[in-house]
């Protein structure tokens, strides 16, 4: 069991009033337990607080005027996930849950119906089970270099496989898409957690349906996955922005801390 | 109110054992209520359906073995949908509800984004409310030419907005697109309507969110909208696709019959 | 030495008067001689014809009135390219000819530098020279599937690496785009070449700068470089369409028809 | 008759020995004279001039060690080019002479092909001449927001038409794509011109064949045409970058200045 201590702090500057959404919570998820939690906004503004009941994502609104707007969140999660098991079975596409089902399909960002015959040349020989999402997750770390500021917004999973380089969204997304082209159902995952190596972000991975569950996996290899608390869950990456702003605003402070059991780690 | 008597008929050969998810039947919406139905499969395989809570869509999957597939659905259904109001007003988005909120963000096939400036040129001017959309759904009726076989299933909002070509749904992602560069929440809607022009064939219009309910518009004005019966509703066609297959299938034959109050339309 | 019998004819029909641009005559180029060669318009209307001297590509110009147009074209060509020999160096950039050069830039249909690290990765460890350029032609062979109908006119080299299927035309542009991402100078030639298997058609390849010279090589194995009639040589495909149509015009017929040396493959 | 003095300086720290390719000197080009000018290498590297005799292109080819590169253009170019007459009637395909023919086909950046109904709706109905390629350019300006750093190297006139920004290169690239979808042959310049209002940087424009001749037009309305220094014309930017690199290099200073009869424009 862990604890993890989250000092998340976003800078703004609303040109003209201003709509925000706001997904930066840690999430109502199995395997976490949010011991405490603060959110201050400055100035004080009426916030709206909302989750979805399917995904556990928390979000919260609220209207800025314009000026300086500044939001901190500090947290302490208790986690408790276990590894994954050594082996777990892919599972027939007649035996996916209904709802898990969605999660096979394409999406915005992940083109798993354009990549399915190279997925097939790439993975289709190997046997099937968690160890083939570990070839690719595998696979990804070791094609894709890892390079920030080198993809956009509109990058997707077809991108990522040519250019061959991007950021760990790129490279969940990759590997979301590359499942799915084997009939395994994926999706994105983001969270906190401590880097290795700074700077410190939000992060993204992927988790595949494999024996029943959703499992962690993460191609990038910048932090254990059981160290992970989660924020969001989602198709791919325009399910879990972290905020969504209506109106003409800027951000010129972002910064993630992420304390393990004493031992943090800052993006300032 | 009128009743609308829906015949479908799909027949498929399936190379090697396949697993099939349909939505074909008459969604659970306000406004429509199924008189009766049947939904005869043939050779006789067990199905399994099941509905979405939030969507109201109405799933069935099953497992086909090789050899012929024929799927036919009948029903009956009772429709009692008012028209519109005349005006009704644009929401501000800080009171948009939460779970209408992600109907205003960028999606597979709407490209809300790249769209913002273009969509303020045109439009921006115009008073809000239901005449601003009435103005995006005339436009496209206007500036797109309405031509089967001119997409394909990768065709975006975008693509349609520079070729100025389409079939319905292609009409009914840029609507929903312009609807969201200029925040008004706005989805796809598939459904069964009697066409004034043949060939018949399953149906795509777009719905906004007006005067805090959501009100259907056709840009194709290839039907009433008050006649839809409604099978899905969702972000855009990749959460409402008639048929996902997977395995190796041919489809021969599609044939769709909407016989309203007596007036028939068969595709055959 | 091999004589080839080239026999093509096109048959279209005008909606509204037309302008046409052909390119579908043997080339002035070395290694092949026109023996004799007929060009026949049905019905009879002025043609003007040109060549480029640059690339050697023979052009001819007409203006169609509404109504149906034949165009036949009979040569029989003399070639006697020698096979390229086992080893050629690759050339450093600073000694390809100033003329050369801008066949090592991306292209509508060539995007080299998208595709610059996938190359490196592929094919950077291989030692520089004919043989790299082979493993080029082995690779797409092997890892690309070929059939018909499975690209559009706007398919590019990327979309092919990705999706792994296409025609000859879309493996020539895999081909010429790994080769210019490895700073190998690489174009396109279309020509008539005899099939082992039908559908007799047009053909599509690609030509490296090697040693000093270019040299032919087709990633579909279709048929011996050695045996191909050259119509025409450009960056990519948009260089040597074998016709660029002013108007509203449909093609209801287009056989090809290569016999070499007395053995006969036709389209019809 | 005008007199411009340019002087151009590029600095480059070359990481590992890189060939460059430059075309930055006043083109041979009727309308300008070279009175003077005189190209500096820092340090003294032997370089190898050519140029192309068909655009009258003139480039430069050099081997760099790894260190510093300094690039000195100074030249003083006397222009006479008179100003377009008001009217000038577009050229029936027929009578567009064969070695402009190219120039109506779609390029890497210019799809007039994705392009063409559109540009019939917004153009078609205009009396066609010169006065039709004015709307475009006037349509242009007032649709596009001209802004630096909002397009890539991969953005297409098709980017810009939806996303309406972009800069001059842009701009530039849809005029030709709407001149070619109404069938007007049209290609892009590259050249030194004084701007009105800094920073002082190369410029690009289109040109369209009008009357039996290449007329000049500038949508961003920057500068008077009439005042450009032609560095380069092409199909599309493509076929005229100030550089091309083999290697990798960065340039940590560029400065454009152009002085008009003693009116001076520096971008520094």
């Amino acid at each position: 069991m862990h604890t993890s201590v989250i000092d998340l702090l976003l800078d703004y500057e609303v040109s003209n009033p201003a709509h925000f959404l706001f997904n930066i919570q840690a999430a109502l998820h199995e395997g976490q337990r949010v011991l405490h939690e603060q959110l201050t906004v400055t100035p004080g503004i009426k916030m709206r607080c909302f989750s979805d009941a399917r995904s556990g994502n928390r979000f919260f609104r609220l209207d800025a005027p314009a000026g300086a707007l500044s939001v901190r969140y500090h947290a302490s999660v208790e986690l408790s996930a276990a590894p994954a098991p050594a082996h777990l079975d892919e599972t027939p596409i007649t035996e996916v849950p209904d709802e898990v089902l969605h999660y096979l399909m394409p999406s915005r960002y992940c083109e798993s119906d354009s990549l399915s015959r190279v997925a097939q040349q790439l993975f289709g020989p190997l046997a099937p089970g968690i160890e083939r999402v570990r070839a690719i997750e595998k696979w990804i770390f070791e094609s894709i270099t890892y390079q920030p500021g080198s993809s956009q917004s509109t990058t997707t999973a077809q991108d990522v496989f040519v250019q061959r380089v991007g950021v760990c969204r790129d490279f969940a997304h990759l590997g979301i898409t590359l499942c799915r082209a084997l009939n395994i159902p994926a999706r994105l995952v983001v969270g906190y957690v401590h880097f290795q190596e700074p700077p410190q972000d939000f992060h993204a991975l992927f988790e595949a349906w494999l024996g029943g569950r959703w499992v962690l996996f993460d191609p990038t290899q910048l932090a254990p996955v059981e160290r992970l608390v989660r924020i969001g869950t989602g198709r791919d990456a325009k399910d879990v922005a972290f905020a969504t702003i209506f109106g003409d605003v800027k951000m010129p402070r972002k910064d993630v801390s992420v304390d393990e059991d004493g031992e943090a780690a800052t993006s300032a």
